[in-house]
């Protein structure tokens, strides 16, 4: 094996025969009964338990982020649990292998167009954020490119959720500089085109990833996390109540109909 | 499309342009900044909010599964992210793949176990706990099976995430016959086999599930969505400090030592 | 790193900066353009080159698991797509996540049983496979489980794939004792229920690959890697005349009408 | 359900009763018996049968994808069987879900780049190769991308694939315009870096799927189903002579070193 240039290590758990630790605290002691589960994954991810107040925002955005209905994503774990009953935890990972640029990818998109208009060095400088706003809008507008985080084809006027995130930011110390700017995004942007373009939960998400400093590649991972959740209920709820047998019996009897014999 | 038996339809979720609704709850209003994430999973499941002790004990159950150190569903993440960093959601998908028999086997294995010994109808009738508990031991033994949740490679002669557990679930009201039978086959088999056979982690929160009354097959899936929040975890570990490449530059050359030309 | 009872090895596959070789085979010169994608296959999984006879069955085996049009493995492919279209390979993924027990079990399960009944170390000695058939059929009825490989919902009474791989293993000297006993197992069934019992394509494969002599528990692969293939065309016709987000709308529609707020 | 836009369609296979067809060949009778494995991917992609000389040069490029050895994909595939040993399927999907832009990137990659630089509506209209190779690598350059095709860390100074496999397109009418210009492409790229950069076998499949024709998006495809058959031999060598355990173990222990108690 000789000498190897990199040393295999991992600084999030360990244990021995009377202890497990994660990130540093003891499991049955410090964190079994003493946190709840969104603040456990606030530690995972940062090596720090949140404070109270980051504790409550990011339970509110990885909740926001488990549950939407029968999406392609919860379609995808119903007809695989339908094949393979045995083996729940592929129909979660099926579930979870959509979740790519078409339906998270706004979330880290706002966050990326966020830092990228206003890098976290240049907070507290006072910068015109109307300014940076506008440049932002013309930017995407120049490479006919869709602002991420605006616009959702049913929650019109206004997203439900964003209000309320905006709202538990605030009250909880997390709205800034970031949130203001992605409101002036969006009025810049209603402006431009004409339309009403809503702040939607993942545009809201991602500019509150930005007040806790959150690396942009890693907002994608809240929405999947979130999603397994989702979608172990979604499971559940099939292995009671199936729906899988009778979307695919109609897609397949549908299909028959232009591509089968009597196409021929 | 003509008549079809069934119906496609699905509680769990609904939204209308102002509206979003989970599980019968609003979200915005009644979910977001009132629950956190481990509270909305037991929702997302059950179909109904948890009490305040509920609550304590299934985060307290959930997080237990997040995280295990450098598991081989963690390499798995690790060695998928190395060659698509840019499907973060695939990554956590493959380590979820491996999540079955093996390592989250005895969970369910246990909970199974537990409910044929004692069907739920029989509680509260005055089970004779340690016949069951002999009567469960011998039957395994009979058919030479190991008893799920019991033994630990490493954690011994406790593992330590059992009696906190244990706690939590007797100081908020989930401690009932399921917990006392899980103890009194631990005895049983220890007595059996001459060996230390500590109740391990799986095994604790098998029994802790009969008393929710969780059906044993979707117990699996609490490791599941655990899981994926260590997963994401890792993940972002690799980013900032990669170990997979020289982990497989390791097995590659090492494969070749004895596989390669010069052992034609 | 000390000593280790096991050494990493692989006899797969190695390569030095001007070889490559594949199960011992100089992958350029003895392999491209010498073999084809199914005779690969068995090279790889058996570490021998198939006589021709062997990869003309063995060819037609795996070709019959190809594509089977409309099914739950497609649709989760195709849903997955549809979110992720950057991650083909995660697609793909998602539609070989549920070829599990329901779907290709009974390939396996054919040829479980069959190596059962008729054990490779007893060929050749006479034994009496109509008795075998019996036994097998009451044993599977008394546990009153179904015998894999029989029966088809829509191929009745004949499933057309199986005459025709029963003759092409014939041709080629792979029909021997295990054909034979499911055909007679076939006869007993049908009699014991009274109902017409066609041997299926999977029944078939599976006792074709007992005659090649694989482990029943490889059998299953042979069906993932042949929808590998199926799936990829499946997302490049969705690519091209996508049919996943209509079937995405009408589901979550109609999930509305008996859940949503009217239904409150 | 009210009227739709979109039927739901799929040209791909049907069935009924006594038929079965796939790209509107009848399976058992125009395919089993008559097509290898190759061929039939070919079509399930195409839509056609390929002719003798286009499934001469197919068989061979998926073939030549196939097998890599110990990848982080077959590691990926090994560690999800050591845990789930009962779902192979999902041990196959977690070694795919790897196959992104660092390892089956440069493929479509050098499809992509050849289809940009010569469209193949220009294709015999007597281009400048020489000046649309130079033009090439200097776009590469000038935004410090690498040209994807060429450069392997091991196979210096040919990749013993390339030429053979450059050799069975020639041979069989698949050696034209594109295959000329990667190898400009290549000349250009030696002499502005001044270093060796054959033209690896990525390069090498990504130029002669131009000369096919293939979309750039879909030659991943082929990586993806080569992999599946290549990692069910990965999976069925784990299962009788198992690595992931001990790799598993050994990348463990060191974490410790560094991360546990010790380290505390």
């Amino acid at each position: 094996m000789a000498n190897r240039k990199r040393k295999i290590s991992s600084k999030i758990a360990w244990s021995t025969p009377d202890r497990i630790c994660v990130r540093g605290l003891d499991l049955p002691n410090e964190i079994l009964g003493h946190m709840n589960l969104g603040d456990l994954a606030f530690l995972q991810l940062t090596g720090r338990k949140p404070t109270l107040e980051e504790g409550r925002v990011f339970n509110a955005i990885v909740i926001t982020l488990v549950e939407h209905g029968i999406t392609p994503s919860a379609l995808a774990a119903r007809m695989t649990y339908m094949g393979a009953p045995e083996a729940l935890q592929a129909a979660v990972a099926a579930g979870l292998c959509g979740l790519g640029t078409v339906f998270v990818g706004s979330m880290e998109g706002a966050s990326k167009m966020l830092y990228e208009a206003l890098p976290r060095d240049k907070l507290g400088s006072r910068q015109d954020l109307d300014k940076l706003a506008d440049e932002t809008v013309e930017a995407f507008a120049a490479r006919r490119a869709i602002v991420p985080g605006l616009g959702h084809p049913v929650h019109k006027p206004v997203d439900p959720r964003t209000p309320r995130l905006f709202q538990i930011a605030a009250e909880n110390g997390l709205s800034g500089e970031y949130v203001e700017l992605i409101k002036k995004i969006q009025t810049a942007a209603e402006k431009r085109s004409g339309k009403m373009l809503p702040i939607n939960a993942t545009g809201t998400i991602g500019a509150i990833c930005c007040e806790f400093g959150f690396s942009w590649k890693i907002v994608r991972g809240f929405g999947v996390m979130a999603r397994a959740i989702g979608l172990v209920g979604h499971i559940l709820e099939e292995s009671e109540n199936p729906i899988a047998y009778e979307i695919w019996q109609r897609a397949e009897e549908e299909s028959l109909e232009t591509s089968g014999p009597r196409a021929d």
